[in-house]
C-alpha cells in the first residue's frame, strides 16, 4: 500500500515540487538533495546555520546582517514606520530620506525590534498529549494553554524570545527561539521618490526601477552589535538563469485551505474588506490634497493601504480563476477519496464538512466581530492604546495561561515599548479614520444596532470623532505609561474618553470573540489538524507548510517570464527609469539623482526578477547565490505573484529584487555614503 | 405535444406567477383574468387606458398627473437634478426645500422632460424580416438601422416621441409613442432632511420615515397642461392586506440572463465597479468636509453614488447566493433540455455557448472600453459636453441610419436642450472626478498604456485636471451652443482643452466601441434572440419581459414580511421618526417640522410596504387601489428587493411607498401649501 501511495504521491506533486522550484521550506526540512541533483549546489548544514543566523526578522519584514558591526540591510518600505515615527507635519524622512554621516548620527527607531532565530524544537507530541480526547472547544483552550506554558518555560530558561509555531495548519507544532534586539537605529534611507519610484501604479509590476533599500544598525548596551554571522555583499549581482535562494519570513499563505475556505474568502471575506479599503483610500487621497502637511502625514498609511488593496484585489481575481479552483477541487477530491479508503483515517469523520459548518457560523459573526473586536469600527491609534491599557491591565491580573494570548508575560515588554514610544499621532488623521469607522459601522451593522445607537444617539460620526480626539490625553507617552503602571485600578479611574469608549464596548466585544473562538476557531482548528494528519500520513514532509511568518528558505533562478506572448527580461537598467520619469510623483526622480545624473552609469542594473517562491513578509530578504552571498534584496513580486497566496504559478509568478549594483552606485555617487559602502565591502 | 407543454409550463411557473404576485407586465399583456380570479378586482381596458395616460415618465423615474392642471407627483429624489440645477454654492434647494406660493413662483427645471405613453405597436416581424439570413454582425447593424428608420417615420407622421423597445431580450420589438412635455417646472419639494430622513444608512431599509415626494407642473405654450387623464388622491391610504397596483417604468432587470451572464456580472462586472465607486465615495465625503459649500455641491452626486453602491453591493450578494444560482441553473438546464428535444428549436445550435464565447471577449475589452468610451476615465461634465459636441456634429453629417444611435435625429432636440441648460458646474468637483478618473485609468490600464502615457507624460492626474478645468470655456451655454450650431467645422477649430482631449482619444474610443458592438453585442443579441424565441415557443407570453424602462403594471398587496423570525409591520408612524431623530444629519428632522411638532398628528402613517414587484425607475410611481386611486407613492424597496434584479423573492422582496396621509399632513401643517392641497383634493 505504501509504495503505491508513494507512486501516486510522486505523480500528484510532480508538477509542483519536482519540476517547479516551489516551496517555502523550513530550515529543518530543506530539500538539499533535490537541489544538489538539479543545480549542483551544496546547501549543507554549515551553509544553513550561517544563513539562518544572518537572517533577521523585523515587524512584518525580513532583513539580514551585512557587516560584523550590526549593520542590517532591508527594504525602504520595511523601515517606513521608523521613518514616519521620526517625522512630523513639517518634515518627512519618508519623503526626504536620511543618511547618518557617522555612528552618532544614527537615530533610534522607537518601536522596532529585530529577531534572529537561534533554535527550533518540535513540540507536536506535547500538544497532542494535552489535547487528546478533548472536544473541540476544550482542545482549543488546552492547546493555547500548553503553548503559552511552553513559551513561558523557554523564555525563563533561555532568556530568549520564544514563540510557538503551528506548521501544516496544525500538523506540526514547534517552539522557535529568537535572540531579540530592541535598540535598532536608522542608518540610511533614500527618498521615497526613488525607493518607491512608480508608487502604487508600479507596485507589484515588473519591469521596475526602485531603490527599495534601507540600512539599520542593531545596538546592545549602547554599542553596535557584533552578530554571530553576517552575509557578504556581491555587488556584481547574479547572472540571468543563475541559481539563487531566498532566506526570509514569508508572512502567510493559504495553499492548504479547503475549497470551502477558499470560497469563503472569495465571497464573504475579501469583497467587504476591499470595499472598505477603497473608500478609505478615497478619503486619504482627498485629505492629502488639503495641504502639504496633510499629504505628508497620510503618505505612510496610504502606501500601506494601497498595497493591501492591490494584494486583495488580485487575490480575489485568483480565487475567481476557474483553472485554479478546478485544480483545488481535484486535489481535494483526491485527498478525500484517499482518506475514505484508509481504514484508520476514515475514522476521523469528515473534517471538510466540519469546516463548512463552522464557516456558516463565521458568516453570521464576521460583521459584528470585525466592527467591535477587529479594527473596522474603532479605527484609531488612540483607541488601540486605550484597549491595550484596559485589557492588558485586566489580563495581567490573571494567571499567564488564562489570559488573552496577546497579553501573556512574553508579550508585555513589547507592549510597554510601544506605549512608551514617542511616536507622533496626528489628530486630523485620527478623526478621519474614526469618523470613517463609525460611519461604516452604522452602515453595515445598521443604525438600530445597540452599539451604534449607544454611540450615535446624539452624535454624527464626525462630531463623535471630534469630541473623542479633542479630549484625549493618550497622545502623551507619560500618560499611557502611568495608566499601564497603575494597573486595572488606574485604568478604571481614568476618564479619558477613549478609555471610556473601550470600556463601554469591552464586554460585548469580548463575548463576540469568545463565541468566535469557540464556535468557529475551535472546530476549524480541530478539522484542520485532522486534515493535516491525513496529509502527513499520505504524503509525509515532501510538501512544505503554509507560510506563518517564520523562517523559510527557497530556491529558484534569475528569470523573466512571458507576458501575453512577449518575453519580459529579468533585469532593468537605470536609463529606462530616467526615460520613464514624468517629473510628477510618483514618477518623479528625486533632485539628489538629477543633480548627479551625468556621473551615473546608465547601464547599471536596477531591479531583477527571479522564480523565487516568496510572499509578503519576505520583503527585505537577502537574495543569495549558491555560496550564500547577497546578490539582491527582495522587495516585491510581479502581479502574478499575488496568486501565490493560494498556489504557485510556475509560468508567471516572479519575485523582484533590488540589484546590488544600484545600491553601490547610489551610496557612492548619489548619497556620498563612502563609509557605509566600505562597511559593506563595496569599495 | 402542445398540451403537454402547457402542463409542464404550468408546473414550471407555478411558484412564480400563480402563487406570487410577481411580474412587471406590459399594458398589452396584463393578466387581468388571473387578477380578477385571485382578488376580485376588474382591471379592464378603460382602467388600463386611464392609468396609462396618467402615468408619466421622467428621466430615470416615474410620476403621475394628479390634477387637471398638469400637476405631477413624483419623488423628491426624482427631482434632485432640478433642485441641484436651481442651486448654487451658497444656497441649496436640496437642503432647504421649495414651495411655490403661486403659479408665477414655479421655476423651470432646465433639463427635465416628461413623457406619456400614447401608443404601442408590435414591430417584431419587421425587425425579423430585416435581419433574416444575416450573420450576427450584419444582423446587429440591420436591426439598429431598421429601428432607427421606424422611429424616424413614426416621429414624422405623429409628431410624437417614438422609441423602439426590445422586450424579452429581443423576443419582441415594439415601437412606443410618447407625448413629450419639455417645459416642466418645480412646484414643491420638502427639505432633503425629511425627504430622505435616515440618508444612506436607511436607504433600502424598512421601517422607514421619508417624505420622499415632490411636485412638478407640466406647461405647454406658457400655460399649465390639461392632461387627457389624471389620478385622484386617496389620502386615507390603503388597509393592511389590501390589493394594490403600481404603474411605472421599472428600469432594468436581468431575470432572463443566462447563468454565464450572471457569473460574468458577479465576477467581472460588479466587483471593479464597486471598488471604483467606493473610492469615489471616500473622495466625495472627505471633500464635503472641507467647507459648507463643498458639502452642498457634493450632496446630489454623493447621494446618487451611495444609492448605486448599495444596489450593486446587494446585487453581488444575491449573485453569491447559492440558492438563487442553483435555481437559475435548474431552470436553464430544463430549458436547454427542452430546446434539444424540440426538432425545430434544436436547429438553432447552442446560443448559451455563443454567449459564453462573447463573454470571454468582453472580459478582454471591458477595462479599456470602460475607461476610454465609458464614463470611468473621463469622469467630467465638461468632457461629456465636449464629446457630445465632437461626435454629435460629426454624426449629424451622416445619414440618420448610419449614425451612432445616441445622435439620431430623434435625439437631437434633447441634446440641444441639455447643451443650452444653464446648469451649474462646480470646477472643484470637476477636478475631483477628473483626477480620480485619470488616476484609476493609470492604475487599471497601467502607466505604459499608450493613452495613459499620452495624457500623463508630464502631468500628474491632479495637474492635468487642474489645467483642463481652468482653461475650458464649456461652462458657458452660449459657447456650447455656438459650437453645436457651428457644426463639425466649428468644433474642429476649437482649442478648448476638453474638445481637444475628446478629439485626441476619439478614434481609439470609437474603435473599441465598434469592436465591442461587433464581437460582443452582436453575437449576444443574436443568441439572446434565439433563446427568447425558444422561450416563446415553449412558454408563450405567460411570462413577463425583463424591465427596460418602459411602462409596466404590477399588482400585489400591502404587507410586511418576516425578518430573522420577527414580523415587520407594513406601516410606520410619525412618532417613531421623532423618537429616532438624533439631531445630526442624516437623522435630523428639519426645523420646519420641529416648529410645528405639537400640532402634528403623531399617529399619521408615514411609509408603507407592499409586495409590489418594482425596481429602480419605478421611483415616483403611483401606488393604486383597485379603483385606480393613488394610495401611495413608491420610492424604494427593502434591502431584499435589490435581488429583484435577478429573481423575485416572494417571501422578502418588498416595495416601499410614501403614505398619502403624511403628504396631506406636511402640505397642510408644515408647509402651509393650502392651494396645492386643494388642487390635490385634500381639503
Amino acid at each position: 500500500m505504501k509504495s503505491r501511495l508513494a507512486v501516486a504521491l510522486a505523480a500528484l506533486f510532480a508538477t509542483s515540487t519536482a519540476l517547479a522550484d516551489e516551496g517555502m521550506w523550513t530550515y529543518d526540512n530543506f530539500p538539499s538533495a533535490a537541489v544538489e541533483k538539479k543545480y549542483g549546489a551544496r546547501i549543507d548544514g554549515a551553509w544553513l546555520d550561517r544563513v539562518r543566523q544572518s537572517t533577521v526578522r523585523l515587524a512584518g519584514c525580513t532583513a539580514s546582517f551585512v557587516s560584523g558591526e550590526g549593520l542590517i540591510l532591508t527594504n525602504h518600505h520595511c523601515i517606513a514606520a521608523c521613518l514616519a515615527e521620526n517625522s512630523n507635519k513639517e518634515k518627512s524622512l519618508l519623503e526626504d530620506g536620511f543618511v547618518a554621516r557617522d555612528r552618532d548620527a544614527e537615530i533610534k527607531c522607537p518601536t522596532q525590534v529585530a529577531d534572529v532565530l537561534v533554535a527550533m524544537d518540535n513540540v507536536t507530541t506535547k500538544v497532542e498529549a494535552a489535547t487528546r480526547g478533548l472536544d473541540d472547544r476544550a482542545a482549543n483552550d488546552a492547546r493555547k494553554k500548553t503553548l503559552t506554558e511552553l513559551e513561558q518555560g523557554c523564555e525563563k530558561t533561555t532568556g530568549n524570545k520564544c514563540q510557538s509555531v503551528a506548521l501544516y495548519n496544525g500538523g506540526q507544532y514547534f517552539l522557535y527561539q529568537y535572540k531579540r534586539y530592541t535598540d535598532i537605529r536608522l542608518v540610511f534611507a533614500p527618498e521615497a521618490g526613488i525607493a518607491a519610484f512608480g508608487g502604487d501604479p508600479d507596485n507589484f509590476q515588473f519591469p521596475r526601477w526602485c531603490l527599495d533599500m534601507g540600512l539599520l544598525r542593531a545596538y546592545e548596551n549602547g554599542k553596535p552589535v557584533q552578530p554571530a554571522q553576517h552575509l557578504k555583499m556581491k555587488f556584481a549581482g547574479p547572472k540571468a538563469g543563475e541559481f539563487v535562494l531566498v532566506s526570509g519570513h514569508p508572512g502567510s499563505t493559504d495553499r492548504l485551505l479547503t475549497v470551502a475556505q477558499l470560497q469563503q474568502l472569495r465571497e464573504s471575506d475579501l469583497p467587504p474588506a476591499l470595499l472598505r479599503s477603497n473608500e478609505l483610500r478615497g478619503r486619504y487621497i482627498q485629505f492629502a490634497k488639503t495641504s502639504d502637511s496633510a499629504r505628508r502625514i497620510v503618505e505612510d498609511p496610504l502606501t500601506g493601504l494601497e498595497n493591501g488593496i492591490k494584494v486583495r484585489r488580485k487575490q480575489l481575481d485568483a480565487l475567481l480563476d476557474e483553472n485554479m479552483m478546478a485544480q483545488k477541487r481535484r486535489e481535494e477530491t483526491e485527498l478525500r477519496a484517499r482518506v475514505r479508503a484508509d481504514k484508520e483515517l476514515a475514522k476521523m469523520g469528515d473534517p471538510w464538512a466540519e469546516i463548512e459548518k463552522a464557516n456558516a457560523i463565521a458568516r453570521n459573526l464576521d460583521l459584528e466581530l470585525g466592527y467591535l473586536e477587529g479594527g473596522a469600527g474603532f479605527n484609531s491609534r488612540y483607541f488601540r492604546y486605550a484597549r491595550t491599557l484596559l485589557r492588558g491591565t485586566a489580563e495581567r491580573e490573571k494567571a499567564n495561561t488564562e489570559r488573552l494570548r496577546e497579553y501573556t508575560d512574553a508579550a508585555l515588554p513589547r507592549i510597554r515599548q510601544q506605549l512608551a514610544a514617542p511616536t507622533p499621532i496626528y489628530p486630523e488623521l485620527e478623526k478621519l479614520t474614526l469618523s470613517f469607522g463609525f460611519e461604516r459601522m452604522r452602515e453595515w451593522l445598521g443604525p438600530d444596532h445597540p452599539t451604534v445607537r449607544q454611540l450615535l444617539s446624539k452624535d454624527s460620526p464626525d462630531t463623535l470623532a471630534e469630541s473623542l480626539v479633542s479630549k484625549t490625553k493618550l497622545n502623551d507617552p507619560a500618560v499611557r505609561l502611568a495608566l499601564w503602571s497603575g494597573g486595572a485600578a488606574a485604568v478604571a479611574a481614568s476618564d479619558d474618553p477613549f478609555v471610556q469608549l473601550a470600556r463601554s464596548i469591552d464586554a460585548e466585544a469580548r463575548a463576540l470573540r469568545k463565541r468566535y473562538e469557540d464556535e468557529v476557531e475551535a472546530p476549524i482548528s480541530a478539522a484542520e489538524e485532522k486534515i493535516a494528519r491525513a496529509r502527513f500520513k499520505l504524503y509525509g514532509t515532501a510538501v512544505y507548510p503554509d507560510a506563518t511568518f517564520t523562517l523559510r528558505l527557497n530556491y529558484g533562478t534569475v528569470q523573466g517570464w512571458v507576458e501575453k506572448g512577449r518575453p519580459v527580461e529579468p533585469f532593468t537598467r537605470l536609463e529606462t527609469a530616467f526615460a520613464r520619469a514624468t517629473g510628477q510623483p510618483p514618477f518623479r526622480i528625486p533632485d539628489s539623482w538629477q543633480r548627479v545624473r551625468d556621473s551615473l552609469d546608465m547601464q547599471v542594473p536596477v531591479n531583477l526578477s527571479t522564480t523565487s517562491d516568496i510572499v509578503g513578509g519576505n520583503s527585505g530578504s537577502p537574495l543569495l547565490d549558491a555560496r550564500g552571498d547577497v546578490v539582491g534584496l527582495m522587495f516585491d513580486g510581479n502581479i502574478h505573484s499575488i496568486s501565490g497566496a493560494y498556489w504557485f504559478d510556475t509560468a508567471k509568478n516572479r519575485a523582484i529584487a533590488v540589484h546590488p549594483a544600484i545600491m553601490r552606485e547610489a551610496l557612492d555617487k548619489v548619497y556620498g555614503a563612502k563609509d557605509l559602502l566600505r562597511e559593506l565591502g563595496g569599495s
